[in-house]
């Protein structure tokens, strides 16, 4: 049963990849070549396509328009890949490797990097404006993403986390960046598969909250990841969070409080799937899927 | 007659103004004070919000819906404006003042900087999701202003502009490179204002060559003003494309000549103008307004 999930979850990743690679193929299409080979540099770096297989798992529960689930969660791989170059840039977080490769910066220089980061975040917007759904229901998922990203989520998110660093934080102030910095992008996703079929507010509701306690198990397990992690498995520095005295779970909760707490938000994740059933399964299996991530 | 002119294009800056204070009014909604300060610091720099304005005029030219005019144009400014605090990075241009004031990063650093961009570029989208029109023609111009902004248009030019540092260039590469940076926005914000309304492709067809033909006017105007002007009337360190060696359009062809460019450019605007008769007089006297900057 397991080896039936895993191989799911790795055809949803599959097929983001071949959206994403088509996306870019038609090299006539762009002025210039540095940019796209700088953008699928990070875009086809082993991302595990979670928020596109979160998207097409919600769809796919509902009956959805698995095209436009596709193409939605590709969109969202795309943020999520550009905050990373971002994120990884000197003025950031000054990452120097990332998934065990160089990060974007130090091949291509900051300011292609900076460059690259907005061509993939402005071409999202793109992709999501040429769904196959009713026009309505497209611009409610654009309306729900540029959300998310942007100054209410990611963005500001990102901002709390600079402004943190080299200060203590309690559990409420950590728990509310990494709402804004991945919560808010997993919700996107979760609603978006939802927004690709009809839904009722009660199941939104419940998706809703589904979705914020997996960001918040995806983000807990990162974070002991980082710390406890070997170079090899996580391909970046291990410790680098340590190092620019960051805040993170485990340094504040200790590490076995912090597995409790990704346990706990787990099965909290997995209560809110209830009132679904057994179409819920294969959400319930991507919890478990993120809590055993590597310990 | 002229003053009349003035008063129009200041009273759709000044709507815009509002549109965009509005924005960002309810500060219980955004999650962190310094993004929204450090967005507002470059939104209301006094940019002359020429896109904006050029988004209205070609709206109210078909008696297209405004108020979607009016957030399709202030979107296009919120775009713009990030571009320029990405442009302005050490990483980038490298640029201490625009516009007689500190660039965004010297008074709230890279970091914030980098940040402020992608929020405001992600918020234009938001914006973008929730003008007053049927939702298939919402899509178009989100569509329009994804490919004209991006790896299909600003973006790519900014990446071609940084590469052509330091290196000579012909005018038909010139005329490329600020095709994409500046005439694909100009271009958008035409385009978009006539998506306000209903409009043949004949129509459709003179309005793109209209704004093209603007594009390159402004475009060789600014060359010719970074060059002449003085700072206290641009605002920024006068001869700065200079000092990166950057190619322009009096560096490749001398003053006199690329003022008659600018003159050129400006005459092919107006006539692609011709088929709309006398409605179209307010977006030839902005041709001129343009071309007629400070010299």
């Amino acid at each position: 049963m397991i080896d039936v999930f895993k191989q799911i979850v790795k055809n949803y990743a599959l097929e983001t990849d071949r959206f994403l690679e088509e996306l870019f193929d038609d090299r006539g299409l762009y002025l210039s070549a540095t940019l796209i080979e700088s953008i699928k540099y990070s875009l086809f770096s082993g991302g595990k396509r979670i928020r596109p297989i979160l998207c097409r798992m919600t769809a796919e529960m509902f009956d959805g328009d698995i095209d436009s689930a596709l193409k939605a969660g590709s969109a969202l791989e795309m943020i999520h890949t550009y905050s990373l170059i971002h994120d990884d840039l000197p003025d950031m977080d000054n990452d120097q490797y990332r998934r065990g490769r160089l990060t974007n910066h130090c091949v291509y220089g900051n300011g292609i990097a900076i460059l690259a980061g907005d061509g993939l975040l402005t071409y999202a917007f793109n992709v999501l404006s040429k769904l196959s759904l009713p026009a309505e229901k497209s611009l409610k998922i654009i309306e729900l993403i540029s959300e998310s990203a942007g100054v209410h989520g990611m963005v500001a998110g990102q901002v709390l986390d600079l402004e943190a660093e080299n200060r203590e934080l309690t559990l409420q102030e950590l728990e509310q960046i990494h709402r804004a910095k991945t919560g808010a992008l997993f919700r996107a996703a979760v609603l978006s598969g939802a927004y690709c079929s009809e839904i009722s507010s009660e199941d939104l509701k419940a998706l809703e909250s589904f979705s914020l306690y997996l960001g918040l198990t995806f983000q807990i397990v990162d974070d002991i990841l980082d710390l406890v992690g070997d170079e090899e498995k996580m391909g970046k520095k291990v410790g680098s969070d340590e190092k620019l005295n960051k805040f993170t779970y485990p340094r504040l909760l200790g590490l076995d409080k912090a597995r409790q707490e990704a346990e706990n938000a787990a099965l909290k994740a997995v209560q809110s799937l209830e009132i679904f059933g057994e179409r819920a399964n294969l959400l319930r299996k991507l919890v478990y899927y993120i809590l055993q991530r590597q310990f």
